[in-house]
């Protein structure tokens, strides 16, 4: 018999987010922990099983689990690893998969990025339901991108496909990117790339604007935002700027996998018109005539606190990677809906 | 019991070429028409269908034939419509694979286009043998594409991904491209490109070229190659600026589905070093580094007069599409193996 939930897991550079969730979505239970707290990452997933398990007995559900899904930035599905996570405090090949399986005694873990955790997210609970072919973008401190085709997400030969926050949308003097090249989506239309449209828009431009009343060092997406929430002509033309910088690189990606709705998630994607109406008027103007029309561009339906958590979880119903555990563990031909689970430490 | 052969049918803009094939790729037979004798499609398939059963007999095939795989330009894998086949003398919206269906007395067909079956031949007989995940690129007249993600064909929610060659590479004052935009990749890298950009050098440039001694309206990619392997400066420059626009999209190709290998097919394909040196050199700065000296850039493996007919020949062994024929017409229920061929008219 099926276990009724999986446990979601969502590791970002500031919290890590846990809950437990049932076939329907709902998330039944959620807490958290410091990501940085411990430095070790075998003191962070002793931290994390502590906690988690604590929360499956206030919800008598120790024996319910049947797979774990992790969100994690650079998490690789095909090795379970995390490689490169560069904003998290552990260093690089940290074999996520294999120690939370491990810590569970056995419980099978998948694991991928951010991401591609919000793509199985919104195709299992949210404006994806039903669609085969979409891309999920978040829109956030980076841009993130998680591709679904065939109703698969594409993971590619290495597993790190979908890094569509990458692409060069300006080959020649282009910004400085994270990624260390230049000229990426990402350096223009998250929301580090807002600010920096703004300090650059109010460092060359000399019509007046409110921003300018904030230190120029410290504005952010969500200044911009308000300033042009509140009319300010120069931070509706920042919002102008991104909007067609993204619907031009959407142009490009409708291009290759002519996807049935690109779908927008994280903070600068709730921007509503300032952003959505020019980015699907360059989307449409970019266009090869052929896909003219044909893709939608939409908003995320999950709830934003519950979004990570629930994506990640999703992972956990197909999940099947388990780490042999000194603890008595499941035979290897017992289907996955019957491993122990909570039975440990 | 399954039959030995299928038919592939490249329809090109000039000839239309048939073969039958076997299961090894063996072309075992094939034989020609002129696409544009009849401006009325129904006459064109009569013409079709009287010569590939001439062919069948000759061959002793006439009943072995399990199915027909067809590529053409904007063929639709989904619709088996050729919908604005602009090369095409028929119009728009062509019932291509009900109207083939029906004249060979409900055989099943698949359609799709040139460079999807370009791949689907790669990954049966060719150099994509045992990959899941890579992109072809046809460098002919024009760029066209072909995905393969997860071992499938790429169509998009439409039918129509994978149209890599009209990706955006210069945003402003680009080329004109036959699409009706600007700055499209096959604007500077198919064989037309390059005489465009031979004609933009001659123009701008005062270097001595042999390229000078030729009419310049009449310049070809053939001749710039030409006059780089005679070690003409100006010709192998042009190779090195096509090279380094490929390697730079390339590189946006791998960040969306990071392939084992982009694979090569196309008479500017074979300009070896001239074209390969430099667009290997700039995929590998353009790529993001997680990417890094990870996918292959590869020719193709087919043989040129082949390979058309080869990969559009692949798609006949999964054909499923069949006219309803008035004809006594195979029950549904029989297996597509024992349809009856070549029994018509």
């Amino acid at each position: 018999m099926s276990k009724p939930y999986v446990l979601g897991i969502d590791i970002g550079g500031t919290n890590t987010v846990f809950g437990i969730v049932d076939a329907r979505g709902h998330v039944v239970s959620s807490d958290s922990i410091k990501t940085r707290k411990h430095s070790n990452f075998d003191d962070y997933v002793d931290e994390l099983h502590t906690e988690v398990m604590r929360l499956l007995k206030l919800n008598d559900a120790e024996d319910k689990i049947q797979g774990i899904g992790i969100g994690a930035p650079n998490a690789n599905y095909y090795t379970g690893m995390i490689d490169n996570g560069v904003n998290l405090p552990w260093g690089n090949n940290i074999a996520l998969a294999e120690k939370v399986s491990r810590a569970f005694n056995g419980v099978p873990v998948a694991v991928t990025n951010d991401a591609n955790a919000a793509a199985i997210g919104e195709m299992t609970y949210g404006a994806a339901r039903g669609m085969k072919d979409f891309i999920m973008i978040t829109l956030g401190t980076g841009v993130g991108s998680g591709i679904v085709i065939n109703g698969q997400v594409v993971y590619g030969h290495d597993g790190f496909a979908g890094e569509l926050g990458h692409v060069i949308i300006k080959r020649n003097n282009g910004r400085i990117c994270g990624c260390g090249r230049t000229g990426c989506l990402e350096a223009y239309c998250s929301a580090t790339g807002v600010a920096r449209t703004a300090r650059e828009f109010l460092e060359i431009r000399t019509d007046p604007s409110t921003l300018r009343d904030i230190d120029i060092d410290t504005i952010t997406s969500k200044d911009v935002y308000d300033a042009a929430m509140a009319g300010d002509k120069l931070a509706k033309e920042i919002f102008e700027y991104t909007g067609k910088i993204l619907g031009e690189a959407f142009a490009d990606m409708v291009a290759f996998s002519s996807p049935q709705a690109i779908i927008l998630f994280g903070g600068l994607s709730k921007s509503g018109d300032l952003l959505m109406r020019p980015l699907v008027d360059a989307m449409n103007a970019s266009v090869m005539p052929i896909f003219r029309g044909k893709t939608k561009v939409i908003l995320s339906e999950l709830k934003e606190s519950d979004a990570a958590v629930l994506g990640a979880s999703a992972l956990g119903w197909e999940a099947k990677y388990r780490a042999e555990t000194s603890a008595p563990a499941p035979a290897v031909v017992m289907p996955a809906a019957e491993a122990p689970v909570g039975e440990l430490s």
